[in-house]
């Protein structure tokens, strides 16, 4: 399992994304699942994938080599002249390689699935954000949908629905997600630490601000031990139940 | 879809249901799930249901009827000796219905199964809470797994996980279940008010509080509007993330 978000704020886009990928439950590992593309100062581009990760990998592959290869039959998501005409590019990729996989004459129910988030801008446009689907198509958040969550989503919904705001900065986004992946980690065994965010400033054109917070990052530590005081401080703050109605 | 809690309280122990059955998208009913049994001043037992609405409402008149047909061959809920054993009873009665409905020669995947809590105090034993399997075996909530859900578990879980204390009262137990509830139903159209909830005092042997919190009730909408707020402040409590690392 895997958990990933891409959010849309008026300051630019916010990703995060888990590390943790499992075969089974006595066979984890960590891999990274947060791709970036850039041509600074004209596109910068990033990429979040849940499911198979013979299939994420191998499309992150393709796109790569496309990106070094410059064949114009192959159009690159360097040279596509749009976010919608790269996510296009994107879910191709990914339709072919669920095909790939699918012809050689497994059967398994979806095994070879996955599930992608794509955000980013070109310039000549606005940011842009998409979810990718393993059939190859792929809708686009706006004011309504402003943000997308991939893999184990249940868990730390309920905090994004109710705590979300589009005028948030980059500081209290990346406190929410960490509240959010907290309390997904703690329910999840399959979800985990560390964590990689990319953080894009609204026509920057470039990956400017991005890393990784670990397991131990003492500022994550805070959050995750606080959160539950805090929770608690919110219940209390509501009246109790009356039992005399 | 459905989403039931049962919690052991120091004070006693709290059942809160959902009352939505689905067949598909477009077929909703209100069914009631929970269901009480007692005898005044011997016993008091609850059992919340989640599952196939045919195998619970069946494993529910199996076991009423026997509780009227005083027959020695066919031991009743009302006669059970202690809560363990009560707990086989519906299990095996579970177990039963399920088997007669597969071997009717149906082959849908666990399209009969259903999952179950049992709680409750029997004269002479302490209150206990059990979760019944499709397969008929049980486990037992104790200190370190003090309440158990059912149903469309994920959404309502972290908040659960996160303020519960074995110390606090009926009024708060109902406040912590009810924003539970709230962020369940907000994030799955298959659950849904109005919510049956039985308080049973310890030792108490007879039903004494219990009710139904309606869609429109005006501390339900207190709480569900309230706690939007509450989350944010618990949020804005914690430190922001520094960009500066």
């Amino acid at each position: 399992m895997t958990y990933c978000v891409g959010m849309m704020l008026n300051a630019g886009l916010v990703f995060m994304s888990d590390t943790r990928t499992n075969a089974g439950l006595d066979n984890i590992s960590t891999f990274k699942k947060m791709t970036c593309w850039e041509t600074s100062g004209e596109r910068a581009i990033t990429l979040l994938s849940s499911g198979n990760l013979a299939t994420t990998q191998a499309v992150v592959s393709l796109l790569d080599e496309r990106t070094q290869a410059h064949d114009e039959r192959d159009p690159s998501i360097l040279g596509a002249p749009s976010m919608f005409q790269a996510a296009r590019m994107v879910a191709d990729t990914l339709r072919e390689v669920i095909a790939q996989h699918d012809a050689a004459g497994q059967q398994a129910d979806s095994a070879f699935g996955a599930t992608l988030i794509l955000g980013g801008q070109i310039k000549g446009g606005p940011p842009r954000l998409f979810m990718i689907y393993p059939e190859g198509n792929f809708v686009e958040a706006s004011t309504d949908t402003p943000f997308f969550q991939i893999g184990e989503t249940k868990y730390g919904r309920p905090i994004l629905v109710r705590a979300y705001d589009p005028e948030m900065s980059f500081e209290e986004a990346m406190k929410l997600l960490l509240v959010s992946f907290d309390s997904t980690v703690k329910a999840n065994l399959s979800v985990g630490a560390p964590f990689d965010f990319h953080l894009y400033r609204k026509d920057a054109l470039r990956i400017e601000t991005g890393g990784r917070i670990e397991q131990e990052d003492s500022y994550f530590k805070l959050v995750s031990q606080g959160w539950g005081d805090a929770l608690k401080n919110a219940l209390d703050s509501l009246p109790d139940f009356s039992l005399e109605r």
